[in-house]
């Protein structure tokens, strides 16, 4: 039985006729294969990806698992279509806390077609991809029973300053989810999802490593997905924070050369981690103003 | 006694009654400061970094010692003008070898000119900025007494690729130097001159260290320098290989965001000088015509 995923906080959402990804409950996750050459090239990477015996495990880990395509009924009533069949990210999570990061300052491949180009460079400039080498797609953070879900407005995300986008990453981690941006979140989770041997910050830096030295492939437009269970991390438990590397229709060959462009970002998110991680209730003297369509 | 610098490989230069920097025999580099917002730059930027206490020795090394601002005779008679007076980089050097490489693969601040943003980034995309991360924008590679020095057109070496580029840096550490771009350089000097606690590639690597911490200043359209002895290397002595920041005429404040810009550059640059001491004669499998203008 398919339906559609719960848990999607960024990208084409299936559901009132629209065409979107689909899940069933063995942990398979459908994304339909776009009609036009985003669609070929993200199955050539995966196809090429899954099968590539230079990638480590540990960093293969951080992909989702690819099972091939299959034609099944699209989410748009449009009949049989061809779904790439992913791991279904969001799995054995009850209430996730989740946050989709587009990654690098330019999101644009120098050989894509010049009227793609001009539309990406002016969204790059639009957002904070071109100031902080990386913007938010798409958020939400769990808050309890009684609150639900804080989800904002995908767009208010998208252009945060060095400050509130600080603001968000420590809320991401805090017990005190109000929507409201001049209370200072807690940070009561950020050294269990953050940190820690085995937590988003050392996944982030294994992850930097392979950056540093992989020339096989430049991820333009690729996303970061980081998650934790909120549940878990009130009960005291291992919260399970996770990393994984989302949306591969713009990947290119690397051609001998680092992908210096994720990797600077990724430095990027990496510092504002590291300094939450060792100053968690710094004191942000920006008078913060509610972020727009967040109330 | 001023004169022209004898080893300058990049940027404007004097003589022919054309404006550019001068040195004196005491060791003192005068870089006439530009009349735009350039020069009032690049002055700021040297007052503010010089008397900043967060920089640490080990770092303020990499850039060149400012003595403030003289007026003196322009180079191109114009009579009495200001010049920022630096340390003259090549001073007890005798034959230099010397490359510039321009940073980051947007060489553009988000907050410049329309107009500006215009300019480079066409540079950007017709240079190898883009793809690689850097540009070369000068070099002089020093053969012997007899052959004197290999200094090719700088517009032949701003668009190379990932091979011809990795090539070019070969040859700057190579006892082969013909400008012959299908003769494959023998990396004679590769291990003393990038290698070792104290070679190019230590010193890069302390660099990124601070560019993964540092949130104070944006370097867009920066310079690392290159340089070592050759004639010291042939002796089997140490070549002094060193590297230094030049031209900050388009420096920002970073606002609390690490140079992203800068940091991926200079994660490719490693990569190249890393993969050159691993596999000093890696074999080329692509053909390499004569490089357009080096003949």
């Amino acid at each position: 039985m398919l339906k559609i995923p719960p848990h999607q906080v960024a990208g084409h959402k299936a559901g009132n006729g629209k065409l979107g990804p689909l899940v069933d409950e063995s942990g398979r996750f459908y994304k339909p294969l776009q009609g036009d050459e985003r669609g070929s090239n993200e199955l050539k990477f995966y196809t090429s990806f899954s099968s590539d015996t230079r990638i480590p495990e540990h960093i293969s880990k951080f992909f989702p698992t690819f099972y091939g395509t299959q034609l099944i009924e699209a989410s748009d009533g449009s009949g049989l279509k061809p779904h790439l069949v992913l791991q279904d990210l969001s799995i054995g999570r009850v209430n996730p806390s989740i946050v989709d990061i587009k990654m690098g300052s330019r999101t644009w491949a120098p050989e894509a077609s010049e009227e793609y180009i001009q539309k990406c460079l002016k969204k790059d400039r639009e957002t904070s991809s071109l100031p902080l080498g990386f913007r938010l797609s798409g958020i939400q953070i769990y808050g309890n029973k009684e609150s639900g879900y804080w989800k904002p407005e995908r767009t208010s995300m998208q252009n945060l300053s060095a400050e509130k986008l600080k603001t968000i990453l420590k809320k991401f981690v805090s017990s005190n989810t109000s929507p409201d941006m001049n209370l200072q979140p807690d940070c009561a989770f950020a050294a269990t999802v953050y940190g820690g041997s085995t937590g988003i910050l050392s996944q982030l830096l294994e992850l930097k490593a392979w950056f540093e030295d992989q020339t096989m492939y430049h991820f333009y437009s690729c996303s970061i997905l980081m998650s934790f269970e909120k549940e878990l991390a009130l009960e005291g438990k291992n919260p399970g924070g996770q990393i994984k590397l989302i949306d591969f229709a713009h990947v290119i060959e690397g051609k001998g050369v680092i992908d210096h462009n994720f990797l600077g970002g990724l430095c990027s998110l990496i510092k504002f981690i590291s300094e939450i991680l060792t100053a968690p209730n710094e004191h942000i003297t920006e008078v913060v103003p509610s972020v727009n369509g967040v109330n």
